[in-house]
């Protein structure tokens, strides 16, 4: 029995935002009802870098991400961070197909904030404030783009090469270089940074504001002042991964914020068990750390859409 | 930058059990020396079985494998147990591989008993004693033939089909369908059963018997009378592991046995922290349950030898 390869450049054609949207929103639902299975990420630290194993099952599927950060790739050239994915038959553990993941994570990102922002966001947002114009800026506006009628695209970055490189690559989008307080003054934020230090102040955001909180993604790590939580409706997708290695966990570890102050999970919002956003005025933060069963569920779309138009290459492997 | 595919079919030439003796045995030490890193296996269970993803580091390789157990697979004519293993580059993150994993395992688990056996069973053993003739009785057999001069392969098996198998798949070795009350009168015996009832009986044994007890893999199975472990010198692969999942599990559940009981870890013995047999008379055991240096050394082992003979196709992955 053959097992499917799907490397980054046939996933090229497979990748498609509005589908990766619905099925991440249905895994996530999956996940809030019980009916997915996701053991905690297995890390592995090396000199130069770290691995993470992330398995995980959603209904109908089995997939497992392994997924490095080796952060002096810069300087040889090479992307810091680089997934690849072993699909499996849950009923029997056969490995239906290999596939890069990079580009998966990127979209599953970019998707999972979207539909944080469906739920959290104002209905009329227009206007998208991307802090930090790296590899997943490109994906927060795919999909933004795809739920809400986006006006205005504000990008802030410290390098003006990467802002310049991220609205050439998107001619199609109403994007604007802009500073970082006028990119503060937007409807939904995505902060994408990997600061240390909060880049994104409470004095510079506006009432109503919904803010998805990227770019942290390991202890020590954060990018929006403490005083922002406290006032706000913060959602997480993990609550375990979040307190660890997400947007609240600095000012967890320092007693500015406490996990009961989190609002909800992303799959209760989903599922009904918690309101979205009640009000105009407050301000919503979703603390997205990423989760396995968000990759599994993209992988699932692509594998079955490459078997369908029969874009692989294939080997009998195990 | 390519990966390379090493399918099952292209692993056959390249797996070669004295190179795996030796980089199994390098590996053990280097995880006793803290120069390897392991993570916990992460367990994914789903209605018809699991997943464990195995992740590990050893001196100058990080690797990934991906194994199922599915019962259920036999009545569809699949193995039970089938792995993918990729392999990176522990500088860059680089994944340079994806290999089956199913003959490797089952290679690394021969060459890790053997490597048990070199240091516990007593050095002028002649005779191996084999109960279980499934898939894991012929890379156990392959092993010990590298390290001992064996006169005689004692084979049990409930099922004749089973023993006739394996002894027609080994036409060169001294193998011979034996009772379970003789194969237990052996110098060396592995048990390779599932069972969840012990099988070998104390009073079938014979001082100075060396066991390697690899059939238990899980809660509840167990394959020696708990009386034997009282009186032996135990060792184990690795402590955690064996006393939830391996051989002494069950009698450590019940009491039966201590993990303080436990004499020595195999690392321990390789690097002479904790001596080997020290009396003819004593019985010894090795609890193998199986760890992930033991598969990344193996592949290293593989990477290497396709690179250098060219034996390998290619994708550009990532």
């Amino acid at each position: 029995m053959p097992t499917l390869l799907l490397n980054r450049s046939a996933l090229k054609d497979l990748l498609k935002m509005p589908d990766i949207i619905r099925a991440v929103e249905d895994a996530f639902k999956a996940w809030g009802q019980d009916k997915a299975n996701m053991p905690p990420k297995a890390y592995l630290v090396v000199e130069q870098g770290d691995f993470r194993a992330m398995p995980a099952a959603i209904p109908g599927a089995v997939g497992m991400k392994w997924v490095n950060v080796h952060l002096n790739n810069i300087s040889r050239d090479l992307p810091t961070v680089m997934a690849v994915l072993i699909y499996s038959d849950p009923e029997t553990g056969y490995p239906l197909a290999v596939m890069d993941a990079t580009d998966i994570t990127a979209y599953r990102t970019g998707a999972t904030s979207a539909i944080a922002s469906k739920y959290l966001a104002r209905h009329n947002s227009h206007t998208l404030g991307i802090i930090g114009a790296g590899r997943q800026a490109y994906t927060q506006i795919l999909a933004h783009a795809e739920l809400f009628d986006l006006m205005l695209i504000k990008v802030f970055d410290r390098s003006s090469v990467a802002m310049e490189r991220l609205i050439n690559s998107l001619p199609d989008y109403p994007l604007k270089q802009c500073s970082l307080e006028d990119t503060a003054t937007s409807d939904i934020i995505c902060t994408l940074t990997p600061s240390r230090i909060p880049v994104l102040k409470k004095d510079s955001i506006i009432p109503g504001t919904h803010i998805n909180a990227i770019g942290a993604d390991a202890e020590g790590k954060e990018e929006l002042e403490p005083s922002i939580l406290k006032e706000a409706t913060v959602v997480v997708d993990d609550l375990k991964q979040a307190s660890a290695a997400g947007e609240i966990n600095v000012p967890v570890s320092r007693g500015l914020f406490t996990v009961d102050e989190v609002y909800a999970t992303l799959s209760e919002i989903l599922l009904g068990k918690k309101q979205g956003r009640v009000d105009k005025d407050v301000i919503t933060i979703f603390d997205s750390t990423g989760v396995a069963i968000e990759d599994v569920a993209t992988a699932k779309l692509i594998y079955e859409k490459a078997k369908q138009v029969g874009s692989y290459t294939s080997i009998d492997l195990v």
